[in-house]
């Protein structure tokens, strides 16, 4: 089957989809915890999957993720009370627990079994609740990519909302050969970029060549430039199923990556997420990082609070506030300024769904023909009712890497050594 | 048949639909009387029951309801002329009187008796414009609402937008079981509540039962708490064919009511009337409702204008203005301020129209059920030929109470005695 | 076949539909040429017969229209570099032409010839540049209207944007029997109307009598008022294939002109033109219609800059600023003010796609008739294989009047002879 024909399949998330069902047997990032901070505090409205859920801590602090409706008549639990382990209707005060049972029906207590409504198991990882929103008796291990699991000096994390399909977005992920175009100045102009070898072999080499391998738990992805006299300067990038990416680091600075999550069908977060493996970030990275710069944005005024639209600042209704003397300048390659804003500028504006049937893929698109095949390939099977793949925790364990390796050294081998079970490795950058 | 598949025919109420032609034999509220004060004046735009139509004042003060639309290009009258008797068309002259005859064509005159558009009888009462849009031969009495036939001085009036299906806001007017829970602390804290002996009762005895008795003209919904050691404090409220509702008073004050009348199938106007049978408003009740209290509200601005949205100031835009920390400290139950806002917010939460399949009746629904069914079979009746239930004015002349009866008295036997043709009993309140 | 059945398939302008296939085999006006002033300066989006376009200026600056999306992965070019004789995709870097030939595909240069994108020739004219959109073998003669081929200095052009199907606003422009209702007073009142004879006639004589001519090349049509004693005043409208119209003069200012294009088949650029065949418009007339005036328009704030809105000041969102109180003081026959306005009120008002189901015409609408006739017995000859009518430059090369002739002369006669070929003419105006 033609991997266009397959997009089909691929951008439908909804409940009861093929595509909805494989991404439900993970676990799926939700929100970020500092949205609901306060037992008993303030529930949020989320949507996810196509799904319009409640978010809310209850009186023991424990996160909760239920149907945004009440089983009665279908009123919103937003406006509800919070308080005393559940949300209590305002309508006609029918009340849910965390897990969405219902547990009081004041004018029919006898009723209250049949009343429940969706509830999903929650953890908490990186400053994240995570749901897992598949059939309960097929609960995999927690999640295993590696920043979930640093402490939290380690970590940055932040979202926002792009307006497109997942699929698109996450492919924009995958897809290293962009970033010698339109992150081509961005590249080169981060402070913590800058100085690094990694930074001078990529200035000296734009001349990138690109191999995929995929392997049981993704892709791993292999640019290749000019090293040392003897030695090649590779980037090693990963795609983890179903839609984790990682970015190698510069230096000693942190490594980065991003989760790409179905909201709706037309529009997913982009989480963006900087870590370092072994030690806090610095304070001075953190900062950089919280004032929206790297892989992060700014947001619309208002939009970064709890419940938020988290809309960036840039966005389709300002042309990303493009600068076309920057361009002229050759300051930015298309005008839009900051790595975040260049990406969703691309990606939405080739519509909420991509027209597939239009699109003429090159060779250079094979990373993201096989993680399309990968991906159809699992929705198909688990129609059939075969597992998916890498529902363990290790095979989501792997990690980024830059790395000078002698010219006759394959580079797959060596990533099967030092990037797989990461967290036994030291961290490989220059 | 199930209400709720009921509901796929109640909640249509276009030209046509049975629902539609149901609603259409009994007089509508269309606009207030206010909106169209001087004759020749601005003629306003309004939408009732899916209708694009155009209210104005002719020249003899007459108050006419006719088709927004030229009969010949379909230009919106809205831009045509107001004067000697009629609109004239801005684009080629043709012109309709109130009654929508077209009584001019200048191009071609011979032309003129093919060319007029809808247009419907009109009265007014309680300041509030009624139109009857139903077959012309079966035009049935005039409005016999009590409030309808008051002198001015008796009665408060106010409509706002309400951005659901005409059902469900209803549903949420004959549903007295939903003021014990968003309601709660309004209740007590509403001025014109405190200091009355209804208000003690209801604080005293939290655990309403509920009665309904369906009869001609709709249903009757009776209340029970306790009372003095050897009576009930019985809360009688109503719900009269096909859309009216009325609400007890506290003490001396104003009764309640309101009208549910579809502009299209995802919004209606919400009447809201305050009334005093045989006095009139004291000038502080008057002030406190004008202000936007008790069931009435305050609008965004520019919105209460002749024409304008009437579109309240707290709406689903802005969550209705919830406030956290007053639903926290239990001065509020939701969060929302306001009778109005309170049932706004819980009504358009259920979506512009409910989905009536995924809700689940409680037994304390009864009430509502009765009303679906009440209305459906006469949709379904009148399609069959038979003619609608409580056309006649005196069937709508009833009145909600508050009363004290001794234990063992029926209520439905005093309701009936003492409620119906209303008009020439006392004001029963305690 | 009845006129109103026409229409299903005028109002249909996309790629494919046989009124589409029509009106792309005529040049079309696409974008002011100060919309891309700078050889290699920013590209703008436009949408033209519901095709979604950029239009840029080259390194040598030549015009070109391209398709808005890279062949690759779908991407705007809105956001690629217009450099070096072409437009790069910031995605992936292939290049475009002004043509929308492929002209580099960085990853896979032998895959060059295979990425080529959609690409209209242009020819700039009067300002504005215009395009050939349909079949390469087909391309007609350069637009022979009189004023796009006139000195900059005699021509003054401006776009906006109608909110309604392109046929309802051109239909305004041929129906010249609506002067008298909705422009009625702005016609007394534009000062370059004031002090001619033409004014005096219109003025003494309301009662206009209109004849229209079918030709080759489109429309003529004839409106007859009372001139001296022994003779009639006629004014003379012309409609040319398939969307130019043009109004006679007033005394010795310039003559009108319109041109209607479909942006979408809800959405119209409405050119009006003002123009001088034999002299340079004054500065006094040039400011006049600078400031929006006579048949010209005021823009939102930010509209009328390159690839902007072009969306009137006055417009359905505010009710074109609609003033009462100039109505009531017949000031203003709608209450709206300007002519622009005036048209724009009447024909957004009847939708975007009129309901031509429910379109009741006269008598007086002949010309209207005649003119969807023509377009559609056109474009049903064209799915068969027939060519369109007035591809020679030479049948659009026709001329507005206002003329004084005996009354027993057929004004027909003296068009035909003074007209056609007007370019050759004296001017004709009262």
């Amino acid at each position: 089957m033609a991997v266009n024909e397959m997009m089909k399949t691929l951008v439908r998330t909804g409940p009861g989809t093929p595509t909805g069902n494989l991404l439900r047997r993970y676990w799926v990032p939700i929100l970020l915890s500092s949205e609901i901070v306060e037992p008993d505090g303030a529930q949020v409205r989320v949507q996810i999957l196509g799904e319009k859920l409640l978010a809310f801590r209850d009186s023991e602090g424990r996160a909760g993720l239920i149907s945004e409706f009440c089983s009665h008549r279908g009123v919103s639990l937003y406006f509800g009370r919070n308080e005393d382990g559940g949300i209590r209707c305002s309508y006609h005060g029918l009340k849910f627990d965390i897990r969405g049972k219902c547990v009081d029906v004041p004018q029919a207590p006898q009723m209250c079994e049949k009343m429940s409504i969706k509830g999903y198991p929650c953890v908490e990882r990186a400053g994240i609740v995570w749901a897992y929103m598949g059939p309960p008796d097929k609960q995999p291990e927690l999640p295993g990519v590696e920043w979930a699991n640093l402490p939290a000096s380690h970590v940055f994390v932040s979202k926002r909302l792009q307006e497109c399909n997942f699929m698109q977005a996450m492919e924009g992920g995958i897809d290293t050969s962009h970033v010698s175009f339109v992150h081509k100045f961005e590249v080169d102009d981060d402070p913590f970029h800058q100085g690094t070898k990694a930074n001078e072999y990529i200035k000296k080499d734009g001349n990138v060549t690109f191999e995929v391998e995929r392997h049981e738990g993704g892709l791993t992805l292999f640019g290749r430039r000019m090293g040392e006299p003897d030695s090649y300067y590779w980037r090693v990038t990963q795609f983890m199923f179903p839609w984790f990416t990682l970015i190698p680091p510069f230096g000693d600075h942190a490594l980065g990556g991003h989760v790409w999550v179905p909201i709706d069908d037309e529009h997913c977060w982009a989480w963006s997420i900087n870590f370092h493996p072994t030690k806090p970030l610095s304070g001075e990275e953190m900062q950089h990082l919280q004032d929206g710069k790297g892989v992060h944005c700014e947001y619309e005024p208002g939009a970064d609070v709890p419940g938020g639209t988290f809309r960036p600042k840039q966005n389709k209704d300002n042309d990303y506030l493009i600068d076309r003397v920057a361009q002229k300048e050759r300051r930015s390659f298309s005008g839009v300024l900051g790595f975040a804003a260049q990406d969703a500028s691309l990606q939405e504006s080739m519509g909420p769904i991509q027209d597939h049937d239009a699109e003429k893929l090159l060779p250079s698109d094979r990373a993201i023909v096989m993680a399309r095949r990968m991906l159809y390939e699992a929705a198909e099977n688990l129609e059939q009712g075969l597992e998916p793949p890498a529902l363990a925790a290790a095979s989501q364990a792997v990690r980024s890497a830059g790395v000078l390796l002698p010219r006759d050294q394959k580079p797959q081998e060596w990533a099967k050594e030092h990037l797989r079970d990461a967290t036994t490795q030291p961290v490989y950058t220059l």
